[in-house]
């Protein structure tokens, strides 16, 4: 789409802004001509690959603009995998502006967004899930996000897929065989074989699939709904929480979002804290969308922290809704006991736990003016998010939903080759299924170099048949 | 004061934020160790000065943190002149923290404000105002105020102050001249050619000090005040002459500023609007303050636009307060003139001038709804902008305080060597104010290695004489 190998195409690739140094890199098979064409001081065209020369660059207008280093990377040793210079200048917002100016004047063109990426892509320097995991990478503000992007740019998740396609290819070759010889009427390998083999590719495409829901709260910051009466002192509560750490998290985050209140940062986690109004039975209309807010709040939630004032229970039809939307296998449920210090008659918490169906953790004694029950809450949620980055396969966790429905397709087709086998289904009508499933596996890494391995394997299989 | 050359500092040295790469910069004795200590890839001990190459970096816990391209420059052919390694990753904010915490680990520390610079400077790479520079190079936005930072670096006015101090130490010379034969009664060189000597270097540094009133409003973007009576419409004029700009304008700005309304680029300069309340003669004490707040906008202004409705004339009394503080040299006046569309019996303009004494230009028909009115004022007010342009020195124009003080200082005691000579003060009280002079040139530069020619010169007036 946005591929052309004939432009040439430039952009500043460093963040917007001002700063002491800005670097535009320019791509493509004139890059160097292009770069030559404002740049005074050795010509780049002599020059070796990967090395860097102090020049000049003109503007538009072909007067001085300013001081540059000139680095050039010659095809194929780039990462777009053309020609690419890369322009270091000052980093005044003026200099960015005229010196992209002055390239687009030489001939490049402007950069769509993810388009070196994409030469990349297409130069075959990654595959496409190692390209969108560029894209991660740069948006990761915490740990684990990073890791988790970093383990796919590195290629772990491309690797995964190429071993399951394998298996799936063996499989293909495996019935390919019992077709070869349908006439003899001879089973050569042994379904219940096949079927374990199915079953195991089974296995992992769920699994991984599984992982996108702990994955995309690990990448997108983890979504944690705090719950309960109105008094139950909920926003000391996400006060005493954010706390110190709200200067740190508000220089990471530049643009605040709409729907949630604060975000944390916990070890190598971020978290964000949503809000949400007080849960109780009310006839009043206004409450009632209030009460759905928070209820919608629970369904996004990762993990559910229910504060209750120890005073006084939560009624059981509140429990009954938290239960109902929180009562999923990927959500935690923390229960946390509020005003501990100042209950003379505390409630039966054994009945609270019950009614919710036994919380994942409970913490008996927040109060937001001690800070033990804060560092244990801290700690709940630490221990949970660990607990969510274990869902993964070996390191790997899908965070991108492109990929969950790929492999939830593949996991679908999959189900449908199992069932083949298991009913007694033609070898040819089960090849489709499996063909089907490596074409969603491949779908994530957009290679499709098997295609003729395909064509190989399933062209014996002719329509109808 | 910063500068321990032994330390290693290192710091991101790409805007803050989240972008395609990061570069961060590692400069000292020992940078190639620090970034060794993270690296893997090709041994960067071994590598030849200004060449790239493709590698990892690690976090501080030793755990792969992301690809990176180590670029190393050798000691003295660096920025800094010391040995510098420059790493460029993908620029998400987490990677940034943990590079920078990597490499703080691995033994460097965080660079202070402009210490690169300030080792640069150390290392003889550039002069005081040179290094100067590249802070105004670095927060210029608009192509005027580039310029005048990009002259400044390239030393143009390094060169100028070189040349004046040439000067001056001739003159000194003469002077010495004069006082080894003083003895024998007799002024080798005529006091009246070293007057014509002074007048010369006198001028120069008058004409660079008065450079600094339109040299600082071009880098800051010129203030310009609309001041008019209330119902004149001062805020439709504003809106209409930022209309389309806003959006890029916005896109130049991060920070608003509190005093401040609009910023607006016309041509190669940024003008920034002031706002001011409806001048009128009034005895409410509410409506004094806001008056009282537009003349001080006029104070602060380089262009005061009079915006008036020509159904009615500015009262007289009005016009003298404006008269008062816009008449200074270095203020320009723009006459405009709105509602002409409406207006059935227009009032007198040429009162209205001369109350004004003439003001440099006068718009006869601003309407807010036809496009021709506001072509004109911008045109004014770009016209006004390359007029303030030419009160430079060749292209040099002072945009520094410090220089400006230094310059100011410069050429009172330049007056001093001129009334000496006319007066026929002895050549060594002259003498102490060239040397004077010298020294308040040299602060601009942050040079005195003129200091043992000055010894030189000055060693033989002895004290007291």
């Amino acid at each position: 789409m946005i591929y052309t190998d004939e432009d040439t195409i430039c952009a500043i690739s460093t963040p917007a802004g001002r700063g002491g140094i800005a670097v535009a890199r320019i791509s493509g098979q004139r890059a160097i001509d292009i770069a030559q064409a404002i740049w005074h001081g050795k010509a780049l065209s002599d020059v070796a690959s990967h090395t860097a020369h102090l020049g000049t660059v003109d503007d538009s207008h072909g007067e001085p603009l300013d001081q540059a280093v000139a680095t050039v990377f010659r095809a194929p040793r780039s990462f777009t995998g053309e020609d690419v210079v890369e322009l270091s200048v000052h980093g005044s917002t003026y200099v960015q502006r005229a010196l992209i100016a002055a390239l687009i004047a030489a001939g490049a063109r402007l950069a769509a967004p993810g388009e070196f990426t994409c030469r990349a892509f297409a130069a075959r320097k990654m595959d496409l899930a190692q390209a969108e995991a560029i894209a991660d990478i740069i948006a990761a503000d915490s740990r684990a996000a990073h890791r988790l992007a970093a383990t796919q740019l590195r290629g772990s998740f491309s690797a995964q897929l190429t071993e399951l396609r394998r298996q799936l290819v063996d499989l293909a070759s495996l019935l390919e065989l019992e077709l070869d010889f349908s006439e003899e009427d001879v089973e050569f390998a042994s379904r219940e074989r096949l079927k374990v083999l199915a079953d195991d590719i089974y296995k992992v495409v769920k699994h991984l699939h599984d992982s996108f829901s702990a994955g995309n709260a690990i990448k997108s910051g983890i979504p944690v709904a705090i719950v309960g009466p109105t008094n139950a002192g909920k926003s000391s509560l996400l006060n005493a929480l954010v706390g110190d750490d709200r200067a740190i998290v508000s220089d990471i985050h530049g643009t605040t979002r709409d729907t949630i209140e604060e975000v944390l940062a916990i070890g190598d986690y971020t978290f964000r804290l949503i809000d949400t109004a007080g849960i109780r039975h009310s006839d009043d209309s206004i409450e009632q969308i209030g009460i759905q807010r928070s209820l919608q709040a629970i369904e996004r939630a990762s993990i559910v922290v229910v504060l209750n004032d120890i005073t006084t229970a939560l009624p059981a039809d509140s429990c009954d809704m938290i239960k109902r939307i929180a009562g999923t296998p990927d959500k935690h449920v923390i229960l946390a006991l509020s005003k501990a210090d100042l209950a003379h008659n505390p409630i039966d918490i054994s009945g609270l736990k019950a009614n919710l169906d036994t919380p994942d953790i409970v913490i008996e004694t927040i109060t937001t003016t001690r800070r033990d029950g804060i560092d244990s809450l801290r700690a709940a949620l630490q221990s949970i998010a660990d607990d969510m980055s274990n869902h993964g396969v070996a390191d790997i966790m899908v965070t991108n939903l492109r990929h969950a429905e790929a492999l939830g397709a593949a996991a679908e087709s999959t189900e449908r080759v199992i069932s083949g086998l298991r009913d007694g289904i033609p070898a040819d009508l089960i090849a489709e299924d499996v063909r089907e499933t490596i074409a969603h596996l491949s779908d994530i890494t957009g290679d499709i170099p098997s295609s003729e391995l395909l064509n190989t394997i399933f062209s014996r299989f002719c329509i109808g048949k």
